[in-house]
């Protein structure tokens, strides 16, 4: 018999794919006591999703690994509409490319899933010693609501089973065909090909868990326990998924493109190592909605392709990954119970085609992370957790959307009517990608009004909104002269943030109401010192940033009063705090307009609460000191009330 | 008795700094039968050298490594002048920046010589199964002239003895006063620290080479087992080198900056985690030219910081690295003898004030790593191994020259005459600075002619030089769209290149050039049939990339002719082989205008023959195959002259 154990943890995470990791990585940064689980034997090596968009990026950045991201995935630059004319002949029907995101950080880039897993493994693992334990079944949930009131008390109790090696070899993320080994997986993914287990084949270990976040898919085991509706439909329409390194003379094989033919409309993504990706329109199933799905081969989808491409030749001899899927759209009908919350696909089912997949599930396990973090922490009120389902639930019912208008597309025509014309095509397509690109992108989430948000201020900041990501602008630090994207410099550690838009500190009279703002900022009655346990580290839970608007050579770092500029007794002052909203000459990103840009007065500047996922909180004046006081007692505990927990 | 071991290795490299490493990359890159050994018991970890400049950088990108540097680095974006006024008041004379690296991928950064090793450790091992012997000291060193003529023979035996833990312990890596733990080593160096051994203790190695790569540093080993002078002086300064994080409030901490006082002049360069360098003036020494420069503490260098910045405070609790040095300049007399190649500080001792030894000493071993790699595996002519001395000497006389002028700078008074003023003294640095620029940003280097450089084609592409680096450029590419640096097209896998710039191939006119040159590629007299051993890999021993300058949307992939798009049997066509000179609205930095910086005509183009370290060899046009096959034909073997060896 394999041994029993009982153990607590403050949080349980199951599932490691990318929403699971984003949630974790927030315990990793913050410091809670945490586990993670998944049931499969490995992360995953290939295949999956693979399209990242601005937003997703841009968090990466905070995150610390967006440059491996920029060195190992593939740039998608222009999307290609593809149609047979009115003789059958295949051809380019429009190449565009939206400009929306010409003055953003980054693009849309395409890369494997398994490089998302492992950057953020590697955040993980740099912060923290947890570590995902795999190979690690759930089987059984409990849940107490009489205890979710009390911080301190256990609701959940979870029970953990270790597969057997069997179970586990059933359980690999290696892709169907395919057989790992060192020389077809990335250096550095060499170790997690056979993973350490925690305890032995059989254990069962019974967790008592305060928080329990499932990211456990598509057909999540925590969504059955919770008995939680999963509500939407599965269409009739077979898809296949095939990344290859394809022998082709399609002249835009290396940009993301749609094929339309009489069979449907392929799509085709390009991908790092020279591999890409291609969704191939198979089959419908019958009236009964069932379909033998394992009777799809791989030389059918190669057959479909290089039918739907003619005249241009297409084979492949490297494939790197398949599968085939039937699309589905359901959105569970809750996301919360009590204290557990469910993340990503757990919650919402959709197509691969629009590209999103992985980063709403990333945003969901990013969103409910850091609150699940702080308030298991106590710094943070509870209340903050219901913010979580009104957040995500719009987004992820727009991805479903999207998908229903965007899906659709690609389907042949049903009514046995004529096909439309390649314009009529390409004009359908452009309507919906155009009317969900904000979205789609990351740039607006729509967060409604809670306490993590004040609708408010969008006199003082015009192109700014709570309840939106700051838009990500270039600045130069104050004092290294160097540049940086904003989304850098917002570190993701945990913190929120004071953004101070000291605006330009060369006149007395701004020099003045900054002076008044920072002497707010070290009194005894300022948020920094209302919410830090120790006044010493008066930075612990609140970060100050200001970016200036007056010329970097024109001011100095200690023109700046001290509350701005955090000090340790170890390593002095910190440097990344004071930055310049300066035009540069040898980086043209950093054109000096980020006041333009966010809308807000050179001179007079503003202030803005920042949440730790870079969400706009707060917009104010220098002189609103009360509105920020404000803003923050609806969120953090004072160290009296955490006290008292 | 530790056994004794016999042993041959086509190359065998004495030293694993920066040098040798970087004659190790070309030996894991070309695969070549290759050993490295270090006497140190690890790799660096902290100090040492830490100034990197543009052309070092570039070569960086060529490996692939070069986004690591931009995460970890600190650009130094600006170098300030402080002196002290009549009144003896510390006041920034000046805050200057060079305008000439604006439109250069690169600018200087600051980063400890560990973590370039870890970058480049990390690029030999990604390539191969070349890894570094440390702990291995040697101990004997004969070399048989009479065999140097026969390519089979190994005229070089090398005695090498593994060190006891005792030995090892002494020569460890981790600096003087500092202890190593994994708390305080970056997390990709944690097994680095006790890295594993080859052989056991006191074991005896006897290894016959057929070429021996020493970059054994300044005292080095292998220099005096040759009997080569290494001449010069030794100044009779002794300086001070320290790694602290400062807590100060002198405002230019974080950039470059010199500090002028009585006792001599500061030097000031920020580096990665809130590290700086200083280089502090100490102390003179007797006239015996003898100083113990163990009497020399952490406090006294401290001491002298404080009294220097005065009134500005200053104080360290963390001390990441220190050391003293003599400033020396010396040269040694011969760089090599037959087959033995001495590299890096082993020819040149300079002060580490200019910033250049680590790029030099590199660049040292990039340049004859792949000379010896080539030619060790038979590909090339011995001959062009006697290019390394020609080449490299004037840049190590440079860079002593460079020294000579620019340390005397940071010294005080010596004849007790009154101290220039700040305007005087910015001036006189200015000046040096201005002249050695482009040699010491490595953007110039001076290559005179030789097989491997014929000095031609200056009418047809008027701002590149045979003998110099091509310069950089960002490119559009044709296939996928993305914007890439030159310096990351052309990856230093060990190839030589032809760059054609086939011009405006929308006209028949020059559509017809670009198909006559591209079906001499393609006939069996060309140059990349001629030294091909299979006539399947045309591109092996030459590739070929395509820069024309049409714009990317008006031209396809397939209009090139097939010898510009290499293709392989199991990828297909292979993607990165040819770009467009056009303007990108999305990245500024690909301005569409590489033609003009090159000086070569848009519509007819040129031909550029390319080293394998990005060097220009040779410049022509499109319709001289006669000159472009002479220069391919100075450097390497036919396969018949291969079969002949």
């Amino acid at each position: 018999m394999a041994p029993v154990i009982e153990s607590h943890t403050d949080v349980l995470i199951i599932g490691a794919g990318p929403s699971g990791l984003a949630a974790a990585y927030w315990m990793a940064r913050c410091g809670v006591n945490a586990r993670i689980v998944d049931k499969r034997a490995t992360k995953v090596f290939r295949g999956h999703a693979d399209g990242l968009r601005a937003g997703t990026l841009e968090l990466f950045d905070s995150m610390g690994f967006q440059h491996r991201v920029l060195h190992e995935g593939v740039e998608i630059t222009e999307f290609c509409f593809w149609a047979r004319d009115e003789n059958g002949t295949l051809k380019r029907t429009k190449q565009v490319r939206s400009e929306s995101l010409d003055n953003a950080p980054y693009r849309m880039h395409g890369l494997s899933q398994g490089r998302i897993e492992r950057y953020i493994l590697d955040a993980i693992k740099d912060r923290s010693n947890l570590m995902v334990e795999r190979g690690v079944v759930a089987e059984s949930l409990e849940y107490d609501a009489s205890l979710e009131k009390s911080h301190d008390e256990y609701p959940i109790t979870v029970k953990l089973r270790t597969l057997t090696e069997e179970e586990l070899s059933a359980a690999s993320n290696y892709g169907g065909s395919q057989s790992l080994s060192r020389t077809n997986v990335a250096p550095d993914d060499v170790e997690d090909v056979t993973p350490e287990r925690k305890h032995e084949s059989g254990t069962v270990e019974i967790v008592k868990a305060k928080y329990l976040i499932s990211c456990d898919g598509g057909r999540s085991w925590t969504r059955k326990q919770l008995d939680i509706p999963f509500t939407g439909s599965t269409t009739e329409h077979i898809w296949g998924v095939l990344d290859v390194i394809p022998i082709t003379n399609f002249p835009d094989i290396r940009r993301a493109a749609t094929v339309a033919s009489e069979f449907g409309t392929l799509l085709v993504i390009p991908r790092e190592r020279q591999l890409v990706r291609f969704y191939v329109p198979l089959t419908e199933v019958d009236v009964s909605g069932r379909f033998d799905r394992s009777s799809i081969t791989l030389g059918m989808m190669r057959e479909k392709v290089q039918q739907m491409l003619k005249p241009f030749q297409f084979n492949f001899k490297v494939c790197d990954w398949w599968t085939t899927y039937q699309i589905g759209q359901r959105i569970a009908q809750n996301f919360t119970k009590g204290r557990i919350y469910l993340a990503g696909d757990a919650v919402h089912n959709h197509s691969p085609k629009v590209g999103m997949g992985m980063n709403i599930s990333f945003q969901d396990g990013f969103n409910i992370g850091w609150k699940v973090a702080l308030v298991a922490k106590g710094v943070a009120h509870a209340s903050i957790l219901d913010t979580y389902e009104p957040e995500r639930r719009p987004l992820a019912e727009m991805l479903v959307d999207f998908d229903r208008r965007w899906s659709p597309l690609f389907l042949k025509q049903q009514d046995g009517s004529p096909p439309p014309d390649a314009e009529a095509r390409f004009e359908a397509m452009k309507e919906v990608l155009i009317s969900v690109e904000p979205f789609a992108e990351g740039l607006l989430s729509y967060y409604g009004d809670s306490p993590l948000v004040h609708k408010n201020g969008q006199d003082i900041a015009k192109n700014l909104s709570p309840g939106e990501r700051l838009i990500s602008a270039k600045v130069r630090n104050q004092a290294d002269g160097t540049t940086r994207w904003t989304t850098g410099v917002f570190q993701s550690d945990g913190r929120f943030r004071i953004l101070l838009l000291a605006g330009d500190i060369r006149t007395e009279e701004q020099k003045r109401r900054v002076l008044t703002f920072s002497e707010y900022l070290a009194s005894t009655h300022s948020v920094l010192r209302q919410f830090s346990r120790k006044p010493a580290k008066l930075h612990a839970t609140i970060d100050v940033v200001t970016i200036h608007s007056a010329p970097v050579e024109d001011v100095q770092l200690f023109d700046f009063p001290e509350a701005l500029r955090p000090f340790d007794d170890d390593n002095g002052w910190e440097y990344d705090k004071i930055w310049g909203d300066e035009k540069c000459h040898w980086d043209m990103q950093c054109d000096g307009k980020v006041y333009e840009k966010w809308g807000v007065d050179r001179l007079k500047g503003a202030v803005v609460a920042l949440r730790p996922d870079q969400y706009i909180g707060w917009i104010g004046g220098l002189e609103d000191t009360e509105g920020l006081s404000k803003y923050f007692e609806g969120i953090f505990r004072t160290p009296k009330q955490r006290a008292l927990l």
